[in-house]
Parts: C-alpha cells; sequence; structure tokens
C-alpha cells in the first residue's frame, strides 16, 4: 500500500509523528510537497485539498489543517496527527492489536497532542496568524509557566507508564515499540533543542524516557531517516522553537 | 453496560461532550463525582484513579486528566473526550459503521477538541493554574485574536460540512445524528454564552450550524436533559465563560 502524506515542506512540525511512523516501518509513502510543485505536487498540491471549495474539487471529507493522509488511489483524507496514527498503527504493526490496547495507545497519542499545542503556545499565546515578536511578553510569561509547572508534569507522567507497563519496561504501550515510543522520541528531541537549560534540570528525574529516546533513536531505520535528507532539521518555523529568553 | 463517567461535578467542560452522547442514547450511566462522597463516589473518586501512583492503586492506564470512562466492572480507564466518544459512539449509534466514516467523525470531534481549547485559553492565555485575574491583560489580546481570526474560521469550516455532507443536509457525519453533532450543539450553546456579541455578528452567515443547534435542542432525550438538574448552568469555572470585556 503506498501512503501520500500532505504536510508543510519545510518543518517538522506535526507531520513529524507520522513520518517517524512511516520511516519505522519502511513504507512506501511519497512525502508530497517535497517533490516539485511542477509536478502536481508541493505546497500547491497541500493548498488545493485544504480549499476543495474554492476551485470546485469535489471533497466530502475537507481537513482542516495538515497534516492528512491519503492512501494512493483512494478518495478519503485522514486527518488530525493522532488519527492518521489510530489508522496507520494496525496497518504498520505500531501498535497492540486488542481494542483496549489501541484505545490505550490512542489516549497517550492524544496527551501527546495537547503537549504539543502547549509546546507551540509557549512561543505563540496570542495567536498562530502573528509573529512571535509581536508576542514576545506574552510568551514570556507562558514558557515560564510551561517549564515551571506543565513540562514536569507531563514528564512525570509518562515516565511512570514506562515503569507501570506490564509488557515490557522499555517502552509506553504493550509489548513491542509502538508509535506512540516513536512520538516520544521525537517530544525529548524536541524539547531538548527548544529548552535545554529547562530540560537540562528534569532529565535526571526521567531516565526511562531518556533512555526510550536513545533507544528510538538507535533503531535502524530511524537512525537511517535521521542521518537522511529526509529528517528536516528543526528551525523556528516549526513547533519546537529554541528561543534563549524563552528557557530560562 | 452501565458506565461510570469521572468528572468534575460542578461544571460542564469536557465532560460535558460526554454526556450529552450518554443521554442522547438513553444510556444508564453514573456521573461519578456527582453523587456523595461518603458513597466512594464525589470528587475523591475522580482524584483516587488520576493519583492512582500515589495511593498504591495498581491502575496500568492511569488518565492525564479528566474525563475519563469506566465500563462498570471494567479495569480499563478511558480518557480523552474525542476517545471516549471513539469508544462510545459504536456501542450508543451515534456514529456510521464504516471505518472510513468513523475516523472522519473522529477527526471532526478532534478539530473540536482543539477548538474546545482555543475557546479555554481565550481566557487562560498563560496558564490554567492562574487565576482568570492574573492574566486578563494577555486574555484581552487573545480572545479579540480569538474571536476575529479562530471564531469565524472554525465556524466557517464546519458550516460547509453540512452544505458538503453527502448523507443529509442536517448533521455532520452520515445519515443520522451523530456524536459530532451533539458536540456541535454544545459548541454553539457555550460560544453565544460565552461571546453572544460575537456570534450575534456570526450567526446569519451560519445557518447550518444554527439550525443544527435548534434541532438538537429538540431531540427528545436532549430536550429532558436540558430541563433537568442534570445539566449543570454555565458558570465562570468552566470553559464557556462570559467575560464581557472578552465580547468586544
Amino acid at each position: 500500500m503506498r501512503y501520500e502524506l500532505y504536510y508543510w515542506p519545510c518543518i517538522q512540525g506535526r507531520g513529524e509523528f507520522v513520518r517517524l511512523a512511516l520511516e519505522d516501518a519502511g513504507a512506501d509513502y511519497v512525502d508530497v510537497a517535497r517533490r516539485p510543485a511542477r509536478a502536481g505536487s508541493g505546497v500547491p498540491a497541500v493548498m488545493r485539498w485544504l480549499n476543495g471549495d474554492k476551485n470546485g474539487d469535489k471533497v466530502a471529507c475537507p481537513p482542516f489543517a495538515p497534516p492528512y493522509l491519503r492512501v494512493h488511489g483512494g478518495r478519503q483524507l485522514i486527518a488530525q496527527t493522532a488519527n492518521i496514527l489510530l489508522f496507520l498503527g494496525p496497518r504498520l504493526g505500531l501498535v497492540p492489536k486488542a481494542e483496549g490496547s489501541r484505545l490505550w495507545a490512542h489516549q497517550l497519542q492524544l496527551t501527546i497532542a495537547d503537549w504539543v499545542a502547549e509546546v507551540h503556545d509557549a512561543h505563540h499565546p496570542i495567536g498562530g496568524a502573528l509573529y512571535y515578536e509581536e508576542q514576545k511578553r506574552e510568551a514570556r510569561r507562558r514558557a515560564a509557566n510551561f517549564t515551571a509547572v506543565r513540562l514536569p508534569k507531563y514528564l512525570g507522567y509518562f515516565e511512570q507508564l514506562i515503569a507501570r507497563n506490564p509488557g515490557w519496561k522499555g517502552g509506553l504501550v504493550g509489548r513491542a515499540t509502538s508509535y506512540v515510543d516513536l512520538s516520544m522520541f521525537q517530544m525529548i528531541a524536541g524539547l531538548r533543542h527548544a529548552f535545554p537549560r529547562a530540560m537540562a534540570r528534569l532529565e535526571s528525574k526521567h531516565p526511562g524516557l531518556i533512555a526510550l529516546h536513545a533507544k528510538v533513536s538507535q533503531r535502524p531505520r530511524i537512525a537511517v531517516y535521521l542521518a537522511s535528507r529526509r529528517r528536516i532539521a528543526f528551525n523556528q518555523s516549526g513547533i519546537f522553537r529554541h528561543y534563549p529568553e524563552l528557557d530560562a
């Protein structure tokens, strides 16, 4: 099965959680917006489905925002990062089979999604359509609250889950690496990039998550991916941004 | 099947999206925290599962936050509002059967969840653990951005979905009322309460959503519920709060 991922081509962003799952599974996929626009791909292809109502396309299920996924040749566009992973998980062998385990994995992915939104809002507390420079003062306050209160809360929650997992002590769900583990790798990597000082203070209390990050980074296909040009570097347009003034 | 809903007893909050589905289906459920604490219920019951690690309970799947649901006698606690509805939808007959339709309904519910978070952050842009009065200045800026930019974007998105729905023109998903329609009722009701001036400006452009709200409110079990004491009134502790200064 061939998958088409529609997401912004210059950032990791929310699309990266999907890319990591596709890469780890060795799935056949196209990162549509990273192909030349003249071949019907590129950013215009992302915008075309988003604005289906404006150019006459009959899209019954238009996404509100990227990322979204299409099975090649299929008619449905599946959006919302956690929903895409809910769909892909069983197909890529990245989640246990039982319904209860799938709901649990999805529940954790949704909690990660909430966390991601809070990381974003740490530098954009007033509005996503405004520049960071237009909300620097508010960002300083929100980021201080994030690193002091919210970041330890999320890290502590997920850390205890590794210890409690009845399947094994190496990951968050079941007995083998799941898409939730891949997403947790991305969280730790991103938080280290964005908040190096806060993370330096917190890492020793969360050895399970740090070990999970290291283990995922060494998975053969992930290691190849991270060293490839397909892995976009963290930058100041993505979700995980390093502003020293927000990491006091 | 009997369900136990764990959520704060004095607000509608995120739990209300679950309550509406249970009520509309005439499900057998207990709103645990609204029963007396001395009977093993009340807020302590909510906190007990949340803090399972602190008092020796062996909860393999502890929730990060309420609401969460338990099937009476079951061991799994299902958290994250949209995840609860993903679980309940087929069991309550509030979503079509095909996998594609369920993913689509869930995708919309997740978009509503994002919207709810933005409504919340309009009055709490710095941190949920701080009082509104401690972030009034920032709230004024964020709420202005919300009512000018984000609110029309969300309303416009969902309005076109009603017109595009190939199943019928009365609701968002498939051919019959779904849990997404019940949630949209709650969004319109809450937005009218919190931002009456902004909504007065916007409603005429979104006749489909306004008609959907009216239709849901007249569903027999929903009408009974809304008139009952089980329906908590909007108040200044919930998500939808009316601060005139945030609705300029």
